[in-house]
């Protein structure tokens, strides 16, 4: 989880994710639609594929990169346990403070 | 949203915050809860209030520390976004390859 967030934590690599949402891509690709080098996109590659939120695959000479939805559903799954645990006490507040309505 | 994603991306606060979400508490509370000195609480305290996912008050002399619900919602509507334009994706695919289902 702390590697999830940490690679979610560059808008860089939050926009390749992004970019990876709408059909996997080659390496080149994902370089050329973020005017990187190759080499900048191979560092955020390894730093998504590490956490899981990326898998790539080499064939011949072309790595294909895709979105693996299990990092991400996992990240969600811990916000909105968070977010639900506080409105539903803000649920019971609202209770103890109008006990009518 | 790089700061709140780099501040979930550590266990402690993100223990912090899942505290926090039960309701208020002091600096003290926090730090006895997670046995850590009220430094290495406050040091977190400071990422936390940064990135706006925790808001603190000093009364007297006691700071009090209360979650601030949006900026959960702003990443986990990030995330949320993305998971289900992967999910649409799929079911492109499946009208395409199964197109009488």
């Amino acid at each position: 989880m702390d590697r999830i967030f940490q690679a979610l934590a560059d808008g860089t690599r939050r926009d390749m994710v992004e970019r990876l949402v709408s059909g996997p891509a080659s390496v080149s690709e994902l370089a050329g639609s973020h005017s990187m080098t190759l080499q900048a996109v191979m560092q955020h590659l390894k730093v998504l594929e590490a956490c899981g939120l990326v898998r790539t695959e080499k064939v011949g000479r072309v790595r294909t990169c895709a979105v693996q939805p299990d990092g991400l559903r996992l990240a969600e799954a811990w916000l909105s346990g968070r977010r639900t645990g506080w409105e539903n006490r803000l649920d019971r507040l609202g209770e103890l403070l109008e006990p009518d309505s």
